[in-house]
Order: C-alpha cells, then structure tokens, then sequence
C-alpha cells in the first residue's frame, strides 16, 4: 500500500454536505492502509464570486493581488476538509501551495510549476496526518509571492505533488464518472473509457475534452504517473490514464484502435484573403500573430489561382483572441500585403482520436464517409499522426458528433443516462 | 512627514463601495507625503459566514485549521483594497500576516504578538508602494503555522506595525467618530472625547467600552504609540489615545477630570455561601477557578458573622465562564468546604474612569450620590486608582450611566445623534 494523491474538484465540495461526503471517502483510503495526500479545489462557486468582487473594486483585475484573492478559496476549503477529517476520528494537516512547496515562476494568474519541495508534507504523513493542500497555487520563486496556476490548476498541483512525492497514482474526483468516448451531454450513448494512453488522452484534451487539461495530463506523462479520473458521488472505478494498460481482474484492457470522439466549438476561423503566393508571406502573417501572443490551431493554405499569384490563408484560434488577432493583422497590412480579411465565429471542430489510426489505414476514409453520410461540410482538414480534426459549420457539430460516434462502433448499448457537469479547476 | 500605520475594520470594507471609499482616503494620506501602511480586517460578516461554515463540519472548531479558515477573509479585503487603490493610479502592495512579519507564539485562536520583523513592508514602502497588511493573523514562531489573534487582533496588529515601523501614529478607522464619555446607545449626550490618556482608555476597555480592546491599547502604552480612533465615514477628527495631551490649534487640550462612564452587563456574580472565616479559605476558592483557567474580574467577601465564623465571597467573571465555574467550584466543594453556590446573570457593572479621582476626594462620594438618588441599589464595589466599579441589577444600568453622566458634567450641550455600531476585530 503507497502513496495516493487524491484531488476533489470545486463541485464534489460545494457545501459543508460535499465536504463531509469527501472526508469519509478520505478516511476510507487512509484506513486501506495508503498514505494520503489531498489536493482541493474551491468551494462550488467560490472562485467566480472572488472575480465578481475584483471587477467590482477594479476593471481587468490580474496581476500579484488578484491571484492573493483567488488563492483565498482553496484556503477556506481546505481548512474544512481538514477538520471534517478530524471530526472522523484521524489526523489531518492542511497547507497552502506555499508551505506544501509548489514553487512556480512569477507569472502571475498563469504560472508554471518549476519544483516541487513537499517536506512539510512527508514529514505531516510520517507523523501519521493525512495532509490537505490548496490546489491551484504555489509561491514564486524570486520574489516569495503567491502565484495560481490559471483554469485547471489543482489537477497539475496534484500531479506535481504525486510526481515529487513518487505516488503510486493520483486520483482526479469530479462529477462525471471518467473520460467518455464522446462528450455524453451531445452523445447520449458515449461510453466509459477504461484505460486511455497519455498520448490520446493528451489529443483529446487538446481537440476539445474538457475532463482533464493538456497541461496535467503533459505533466503526468512526463513523470510517468497514472491518472485515474473518477466521480466523487459514485466511487465507481472510472478511468486510468496512463503508459501502459491495467489489467481489470485477469484481462488486460486492450488498446483501443479509438479512443473517441472530441468536439470543440470556443475557436473561431480567421482567413487572410489575397495574399501573393510567394516565400515569406505565410511567416510574416504568423511573426504578427505570434507578436500579440495569440495561440493559434490549425492552419491551412489554398492551393495558389495560377492566373492572379494570389492565394488565401486560414487559420482557427480561440474565440477570445478574435479582435486581437485581426487587429494585429491590420495593423501589419501594409508588410505583409493582403486584400482583405475574414472572421468566422460559427465554426465546429470535431476529431477522431486514436492511436490505431496508425496502422488501420481505412479511418480517414471511415471519417470522411461518416461525415458525408450525415451532410456535413468539411471546410478545413488537418491531422496528426493519432488523431483527424474537421472543420464544420457550428451548427453541425452535435450531428456529425453522433455520426462519426456510431460508424466507428463506440455507440454503448446500454441506454443508462450519464450526468456530466464541470470539473472545477 | 513620517510613516502613519491606518487600519480600517470590516464595517469600513463592508462592500465594494466600502473598498473603494477606503482606497480613496489611504490614497489622500500618501498624496499628503506620508508613507502609509494599512490595516485590514475581513468584509462584513465575513469571519461570521467561515465559522458558521466551520460549525457545519465539525462541532466546536478549534485549533491549527480553524485559523486557516478564518485567515482567509483578510485575504479577500487586502487583496481587493490592493486592486482599487491601483485602479485609483498608485502602487500598492498586499501582505499576509506571515509575509508581513508578524511572528506569534503557538497557541491558535487566540496568539500573542512576540516580534514583527517588517522587512517586506519597509522594502515595499521604499519603493514608493502603500503597504496592505491582514489583520488579526500571524505565522507562529516554531511550526511556521497560519495562527489568529483573537477578536479585535487587527487593532493589535496595526499598534504592533506601527510600533515596529516607528510610525508617528496608528489611525484606526472605525464606524464611530472616536471614544465617548459613554456608549451613545445609552446616553444620547454622550460627547466625543478629543484626548484621552492611556491609562484612562485602559480602565475604559477593561470596564466595558467596545471601542479598543484593552490588549491594543497595552501595546501602544509599552511601545507610546499613539492611537488616533476616527470614522472611516466622516473623516472629522476623532479621539487621540496617547501619554501626553495633544495641542488643537494654539490650546493643549487639558486632562480631564472624569473621562468617562462605561458599562458592562456581560457578567454574573457568583456567591459562595457559608464559608468558614479562616485562612487559606478564599485562597483554596480561587485556585479551583484559577486551574479551570477563568478569569474573574471583581471580588468581594462580606464582613463574617461573629456567631458562626461563617462569611459569604462573591466574584463577577464573564457569564460566558459561569457553567465552567459552577462546576469547578462544586468538584472541590469537600476541599474548600462552603454550604451553597448562587449564581446571578442579572447583574450589570457601572465604572466611573478618570485620573483626576486620585487628587479630588469628592468623585466617589458624588458617584454615590448620584447613583442613589437615582434610586439605584448598590451590590458590590471595586476602585482602583483612576476608577470606581459598582454591580447593580442589570435592569437599572442605563438610567444609572445616565444620572452618573449628568452628575459628572459630562452630558453634551448639542443633541446630535450619534451612530453607534461594532467596531470589526
């Protein structure tokens, strides 16, 4: 029996009833002979208020101060946890990012984790304590300040922490039973996924799933350690993430050739309109948009009017970054020379992930008749080694969602209802 | 222009408005020249809401955890006084209790302030930044825990900050407009005291006056802080608390003779009945409270009678204790060797505070007076150098602070109304 490193989201302790339901949970692990380490998130709605608040007090809050509010959260529900645990009869300590030692650079509201010195926390579990930490904070290096770790935070503390302390697994608790082969709100017989590769898990987070983030799951991947994605309401077995798969009973999970199906629709698609077809132009418009510090997706060029010289680029970056985008590019018109710009915010993109896709050379093709079966226009293609990602009308999305779901045989046959929500930070 | 210490209580941080109306007078003392550091307790009902939060998760919080609890609410204020004094153009900066310095021995809940190593402060404010320090936390010695200083700390922690930083004075800003010659619930012609010495401010907090706690004000005599007690609201002068008079204009505000009429009716009385008259007696009675770690305020053991060798000793302490006592007293009843207990909540104590009684005879004889020609009957009597405390009925406390501020000359010419309310911690 090891170490575990478990992790409640915001929604599994929303109330001091939550709180209660997550410390017997806690008990229960301690008492199966492991050594317990518990990363939280905050209370419910907790985070959104403490923005409520800052936008009250100042326009754009961000900075130094608005990450010492917000780590104010995870310090109330920490501190509940620990004395609900007590309430049971066993020790618990709990610490901030701070003192648990996740130290991190001094960007604030988004900072990175550079080490992790978790002695405060060895020595609480050697005195026998289970140890509670705030997820989504750490100190900063240079200057000692509190930092966050921006949206999903508490998944990356928690398997940092499970990393620096060598944990036989972290255990992410949300309120969805684990990663489904499709979202279930838009999918209604999306399975369970049993064991998914960090690879696909990773293609997945990064196309749309909103389980766990790319961050975390990079992270875990790094240290080797597993994820196993669970709720936090069922105590169910949910999913392991992890390099090589578990065995269930004296079957070993096979790989799946798909792992499933991801839908994204916050990106938006920009196209660059008449730009002349020669070397150069393509970097010159990407150095604008990488100047802004604007994160694009996918990219695609037309194939060049042999009679203008002229041809059009398209690229989709997150809704968000719309207006910055295309104020970077008017503002470098005259450099890079274009006729015109295009905006497009109801576009849909759906992938097909799978580490099969490799060696079964017929998914593309599976991919595209699907689609086409259900009406579904492609308006823009692009793929990895693992993974196959469409662009469509918005609108299109649930459809050919459920359409690619069944052609690729991921349809459960049973028709019990799943109840997905968020998965706090 | 030296360096002001102001803290403002959670009725002054009420609400975003209250945020931004207090961010606009720290900037006004930094506009002025000074350097200034601030003080700040939760908002509201905030520590209120945490230890209601607390009390569902476990009964009787206590200890390390709970005071990481309630540390969290000074987080929120500072963070967000931060954010709007930066949103009004300048430079400030938040700290918790930790960061700040101020070190505590271990005893959570309620920690004694034993050093305050400023060093991020003083950094801070050398590089042109306003200071916004948590109230009413530390970071203990030993353990580097999170540790509360019980209500009222924030006070503790500006007279503290101010004592370490050599301020030229402590401003606490409050919802009243300073410290009354008697609570103005009570006595509508209670009148704003413009000076007050510590000594007197003293007798006042220990007899009842919720202003400043009596801990702050100890703190500021041994270090000669002094503390100017003013509303946060109307920005008029308040009432300075420090060892020698302040000048108004040309004129040196002159001692007075009286400073005030304070009142309590948060005590009861408890009579030990038939004790034998020898020594050693009164001494094994308070022992048993003393090892029940009670504090008791005034005692009294009435003339014995000659026929019995059998006395009665009465004492007041805070009705909070009473059950406590009672059953201390009853577990050594064979030891101690009394007949019966009386236990009285209705009980209410009436203090006349004010240096000029050591060199004016007539003070207590004129108390009496007044007290009787108010019909009010009299049960215990306690002086000290500088006060006279008697116990009446708790039912005659407001008439008899009345007569006593009448007798006095103590009543103000103007009816003003006066707007009372709690002071924070």
């Amino acid at each position: 029996m090891g170490l575990v490193v478990q992790k409640y989201g915001g929604s599994s302790v929303a109330d001091a009833e939550g709180i209660k339901r997550v410390a017997k949970r806690i008990v229960e692990a301690k008492k199966n002979g492991h050594q317990v380490v518990v990363v939280v998130s905050a209370m419910g709605d907790t985070t959104d208020e403490l923005i409520d608040l800052a936008e009250q007090v100042s326009p754009m809050p961000s900075g130094r101060e608005f990450d010492m509010l917000l780590t104010a959260g995870e310090r109330i529900s920490m501190a509940l946890l620990a004395m609900a645990i007590k309430n049971l009869g066993h020790s618990a300590q709990s610490f901030t990012g701070s003192q648990a030692g996740v130290i991190t650079d001094s960007v604030h509201n988004k900072a990175r984790i550079i080490d992790v010195t978790p002695g405060r926390i060895r020595t609480a579990l050697d005195e026998g304590n289970i140890a509670i930490v705030a997820g989504f904070q750490g100190v900063s290096q240079d200057k000692k300040d509190i930092t966050t770790l921006g949206r999903g935070g508490s998944d990356t503390t928690a398997v940092a922490l499970a990393a620096a302390l060598d944990a036989e697994v972290c255990e992410i608790y949300t309120d969805v039973d684990g990663v489904f082969t499709a979202d279930p709100r838009v999918v209604k017989k999306a399975k369970k996924i049993d064991w998914i590769s960090f690879e696909d898990m990773l293609e997945l987070a990064a196309s749309g799933s909103k389980v766990l983030l790319h961050r975390c799951v990079e992270y875990a991947r790094r240290y080797n350690i597993p994820i196993h994605v669970r709720s936090s309401f069922s105590g169910l077995q949910g999913t392991w993430v992890s390099s090589a798969p578990i065995k269930q009973g004296d079957q070993k999970v096979e790989q799946a050739i798909i792992s499933g199906v991801a839908h994204d629709t916050s990106e938006a698609k920009v196209t660059v309109v008449g730009v002349p077809d020669k070397p150069g132009e393509a970097a010159s418009i990407f150095r604008a948009i990488a100047d802004a510090e604007i994160n694009i997706d996918m990219v695609v060029q037309n194939v060049s009017a042999a009679s203008t010289g002229l041809t059009d680029i398209s690229f989709t970056l997150p809704k968000t970054e719309g207006r910055k985008a295309i104020d970077a590019l008017e503002k470098a018109k005259n450099v890079i020379g274009f006729d015109s710009l295009r905006y497009d915010d109801q576009i849909g993109k759906i992938s097909l992930v799978g580490a099969g896709m490799k060696t079964n050379p017929g998914v593309t093709a599976g991919f595209f008749e699907a689609l086409s079966d259900a009406g579904v226009n492609i308006e823009l293609i692009s793929t990895s080694e693992i993974r196959i990602s469409v662009v469509t009308r918005a609108d299109d999305v649930p459809e050919a969602v459920r359409a690619v779901h069944t052609a690729f045989g991921l349809d459960s046959d049973s028709d019990e209802a799943v109840v997905y929500g968020g998965t706090g930070r």
